[in-house]
């Protein structure tokens, strides 16, 4: 019986200052009061993962990936062992945990690793006696070796999302220092209204394409193991956006976001065009530990089967991705283009509402903005332009689709999750 | 056989900077590179555990000690990690481990732990797979509770020599940023002489007595484990001071070094004088975690047997032992003195030379200082002052017992520790 534990994840602008670690260690103890069995991850606090990552480079230009997670690690674990005195002096018992004490094993992909497993024994008798648990998010230990890992940026989330699977949490709630998930964002679209409550596909597109407030893979988790998030923020007592199952969500508009990225592309030109070559090359950009976004293949035109293959990469992948494809040798060329800008509608109610993409490739051209590259998911359409016309997109897209402030949403009848403009 | 063995510890001072840690990090493969195994133990950098102390205290004025451990264990973990990358760049394969990776097992004590046991394999693993290994010094984990727990100020040294015991090594060295152990605090006597060897009871009596160089516990340590020490700088290749058994050493002039502290003093006025109420003073102060050094009790000279006690302890353990002390109730009074001086003698050769504690008074009262309070061992004669007036007293005193860098000195007959002036 776990309907009464709540999972709280604090990010690290919500841990920054004394005073921010002050304010969660409040809310949590809120919780805590309201006959809640709490258990909290919390990031690394403001910049710290930045300084330490600053630290390795002045010493080496290839820090090894054990060694890295060795030093990142402890930003976590700092936030922990403070927020844990801070609660203390609020009058509670908590305990801090590393992600290794927490349980948290993975593999030992150093700095991408992945859970493998929750051992939550040591949290749970915590809290059977009657403790509030930090846990530094970010970190596990690997399974294999005993060294410490690390999940990659953001992977705090994740962290939340697998021990709220774990522990059976009636809700994972996600704190950060923006309100909840957006239409757009709302620093490029004013009118961009807060999403009361989202499906975990839309939420996974939106992520992938862009809406930072999210970690991909920890939507991802959570849909796989129906573990319901609501991302609000610290710093107002609001109601933020849930992401549940589509099933709980209401029949929707056909577009629910627009979301925005910059990534960076390669293209392999002169490739030879035979069985066997884009496994090759997506091998190799898997074993470099590269995840590939959009990829187009041209037809080859010429007698000799040479072909064109292009792709999209997180702009910090970009540098392995041309080191893994350099070293292959099946294409003539690999050109790079370290920035590329992408904008995306996405919607559940897509599916059921034709003619979306059609709209879309109309306003964009409407705006003379030229696509690049597309796309598409039953729920998604992506188009690759130039970085400099993102913003013109976004807000040409918002407000063809009607999805401002002031447009009528059918999501939420019951009016429980009242929109609220930021 | 492990005579091939060192373990080599770095101070804070010694991997504070990038060029620091690449110093310490070139040393490290210098000694791989001339055949032996190495084990470095390294300190957090610089301020790293002040400004973490800092952060606590921001947050709590009574952090609780568990989660101060989890707090100030992370400063030591960052050099290790980033000094393995270090070596990495230099070609050498390092492994950075923390402590309770390195299976350095204490009791529960949070922020004072006591090693109880070294569970080496993990480290020995790395040797046979012919790695440098690294170590996070000061930190441990709990038997108990696999908490992470700290040794105290110091404590990398204790986990160095811990290692050294282990794991058979031939020596423990000592990197920090002074050349050695001197006949005086070179800053205040401006010939005093760097010490080419000394015995461990003469290193335990002056880490006691101010010898801010090691940290007495890890003497403790060496001596009982019969673990040679050589203290040396991190900036320079010369000779340092060996710490070793009394019988390595030569036949000694009564007085080796003269050492200075300042210490608070806590007095108990009007105790009452019957059996046992000692015994509850220092019981009530060892459960506070407070080491105490000179004690000194008055006769009772009124009729009602009310005695006054007074005892010195570390400056920072002043506040802990008086409150301590005013639960106990059983003294009219808790009196303390937040500053006293204390300038000491030691030499293992006074225990064959009668004569010097006469000597000691005499010189401090031809200088017309006040001695507040006497102790001695066979070894060591100790009195408190006037803080104001030690440096007088420890110049008088280096001089009177002719320990300056002309004075000629009989243990080393062979010349191999040809002394070296700072």
């Amino acid at each position: 019986m776990a309907d009464d534990l709540v999972v709280m994840k604090f990010g690290g602008t919500s841990v920054a200052t004394a005073e921010d670690i002050r304010r969660a260690a409040r809310r949590i103890v809120a919780a805590r009061e309201s006959g809640r069995r709490v258990v909290a991850v919390l990031s690394a606090r403001g910049k710290t993962t930045d300084e330490l990552v600053d630290m390795a480079y002045e010493i080496s230009a290839r820090p090894a990936a054990r060694e890295m997670d060795m030093l990142l690690s402890t930003g976590e674990r700092i936030s922990c062992a403070l927020c844990a005195m801070a609660i203390h002096d609020l009058g509670h018992d908590a305990l801090s945990l590393t992600g290794s004490q927490a349980g948290i094993v993975t593999d030992s992909s150093h700095t991408k690793a992945r859970i493998l497993d929750v051992r939550a024994d040591r949290i749970r008798q915590a809290l059977d006696e009657d403790r509030i648990v930090l846990v530094a998010g970010f970190q596990g230990v690997s399974g294999d070796s005993r060294d410490v890992t690390t999940l990659g940026r953001g992977g705090s989330d994740t962290t939340a999302v697998a021990l709220a699977a774990a522990l059976g949490a009636s809700v994972c709630e996600i704190y950060t220092d923006v309100a909840g998930v957006f239409s757009a964002d709302p620093r490029l679209v004013p009118d961009a209204r807060k999403l009361p409550i989202v499906s975990f596909e839309e939420m996974l597109e939106m992520s992938a394409s862009g809406a930072g407030v999210l970690q991909l893979r920890s939507v991802e988790y959570a849909r796989n193991h129906g573990v319901r998030i609501h991302c609000r923020s610290s710093f107002d007592d609001g109601p933020g956006t849930l992401v549940v199952s589509e099933h709980e969500t209401m029949e929707r508009p056909s577009v629910t976001a627009v979301t925005h990225a910059e990534e960076a592309r390669v293209t392999l030109t002169g490739l030879r065009d035979e069985p066997g070559v884009a496994a090759r090359v997506f091998g190799a950009l898997a074993d470099a530990n590269v995840n590939v976004d959009m990829i187009i293949q041209n037809e080859p035109v010429s007698e000799d089967h040479l072909a064109d293959l292009s792709f999209t990469v997180a702009r910090e992948d970009m540098e392995p991705a041309v080191e893994a494809l350099e070293g292959l040798g099946i294409a003539e060329r690999v050109l790079a283009d370290e920035r590329v800008g992408k904008v995306s509608v996405v919607g559940a109610g897509m599916r059921s509402h034709p003619g979306v993409a059609a709209k879309v490739f109309r306003v964009l051209g409407d705006a003379g903005i030229n696509i690049e590259m597309i796309s598409t998911s039953p729920i998604k359409i992506s188009c690759v332009i130039a970085p400099e016309r993102v913003a013109e997109a976004v807000q040409a897209l918002h407000a063809a689709f009607e999805l401002g402030a002031d447009a009528v949403r059918t999501e939420d009848p019951a009016g429980e999750h009242r929109p609220t403009v930021a």
